[in-house]
């Protein structure tokens, strides 16, 4: 997907927190915030906003010193994860239809995303809500059981994360498929709030699955900067799952029918390109697919 | 009052709302950002808003050639303001305190500001609801006991007006001040919605107040770039009314008992600045005045 002038004021809304976080002192914030104008104003808008993103949190990093700002935020957000995965485990396992329950889930919990709006209004109480409105609501089921037969039928899964805290309830997700077939894909090294090795191993995920990285922390999946290791295996994966925004801007050209984007639409460009509403949770399978529209 | 970074994000979107009004050439509209923004990564801080504000539209309207975006959102706003106007006048004419009424009806128009929001969500019923509010509810009675006695006792005042359609209900409480003290100081050229001589001619303004200009399309008042009858009337003037944000953004140092600012708050960066709620209809005197903080 490409970047829309929409983004721009959110790439600039999105440097502040990330500056804010960073640091406490307002002259080098301007410079930031300076340095980041005059970066946006030279971007390729045919790139993935991702990419930009890179570039944002790179200027972040390197002018404040501050290797991973987001590394309180994301440790809360483990942790209060992990306790709603114990909690709704057993939830998940009494349901008549486990796998899905864990789906609606995993799909609720992208609404952790730092990225898409500024964290400030986003506590326990709003993920908890954003979970019961899954448990209790529908998902389309034509594209829940494409997926289903799809990861039935897999040998090898190659799950790609999105944020710190969403992958606790990846990790109900992952428990209900084929043992053994999955591999976890997280960013590289820092960026946003966005899950690397560190915070798989806070979820126990390597308990589960093989963890990869992307190689480097650009918020979504530029296949050409991924690493030999990451590129193979997403060739050779049988069934593809890709968390979030950041995936999908990255991913939604691929022509693969195997490759299933779940997310959580949460603004309004990737809604239009999703043709869905803001807040709507989304499985969109690559082009090709059955559930691709 | 100085620039925040807060205002950075803001900017932007502003931009890309007076570019989509100006243009539908998206080639063209990609363009003015990055000019935007570039210009902004160079802006001094220090400076108020609405300095930033003149030099994007000034862009807006250099790349697109389009002399005046909001031409169209200032006709609909002030027929729909007209309409108010004349419906509401017997509402403020048989009220207890018919001054009291009509200030309450000129700070809730203060809603009808393009610059501090998209206008995508500003229609008819979200006005009237903001009228209602602002009639039914209080305002704060020693701010405007200090308006009151102030505007009584003056021989000339000068009404800085803010937008279009706003200025329908500025004439409600014009009508309600001595008759011959007022003047009425408009924008000098088309910037965002606010309203120009061509605005106050529309509401019928001239008949009750002569009309001068702040020289510039500067959306608020930079004295050191008014005209000097501007200059004059402002220094001599017993009372100054300064109407909405950009005129407070850029006047809140004047050490002046005697201006009044009387805005709604509709940003979280002027609702710190005046230390009170988003959405609060404010009575300020300048510095040194007794409702200032």
């Amino acid at each position: 997907m490409r970047t829309y002038l929409e983004c721009v004021p959110c790439f600039a809304r999105q440097a502040l927190d990330a500056v804010r976080m960073a640091t406490e002192d307002t002259a080098l914030q301007a410079r930031v915030m300076r340095r980041v104008l005059a970066k946006v104003a030279e971007f390729s808008f045919e790139l993935p906003p991702p990419v930009m993103g890179r570039q944002v949190h790179r200027i972040v990093r390197e002018e404040t010193g501050n290797p991973d700002p987001y590394r309180e935020a994301k440790r809360l957000f483990n942790g209060l994860g992990m306790e709603l995965m114990d909690e709704m485990r057993p939830l998940v396992e009494s349901s008549a239809d486990a796998f899905e329950a864990s789906l609606k889930l995993a799909l609720a919990a992208n609404v952790i995303d730092l990225g898409a709006k500024s964290g400030k209004d986003l506590g326990e109480a709003a993920i908890r809500a954003e979970m019961n409105r899954a448990l209790t609501g529908p998902l389309p089921a034509c594209e829940v059981d494409a997926l289903r037969h799809a990861v039935a039928a897999a040998q090898t899964i190659l799950y790609i994360t999105d944020n710190a805290g969403e992958i606790a309830f990846d990790r109900l997700l992952i428990e209900q498929l084929p043992r053994g077939t999955v591999t976890v894909a997280v960013r590289g090294a820092p960026v946003l709030n966005d899950a690397t090795a560190e915070d798989a191993q806070e979820i126990g995920l390597a308990d589960l699955a093989d963890i990869i990285t992307n190689g480097s922390a650009t918020p979504g999946t530029v296949l050409a900067d991924c690493p030999e290791e990451f590129r193979e295996r997403f060739a050779g994966a049988d069934v593809v799952m890709a968390k979030g925004q950041g995936n999908y801007e990255t991913l939604s050209d691929e022509a693969r029918p195997d490759l299933f984007f779940l997310l959580r639409a949460k603004c309004p460009v990737v809604a239009r390109d999703l043709d869905c509403e803001v807040g709507r949770l989304v499985i969109r399978s690559g082009r090709g697919g059955l559930s691709a529209r």
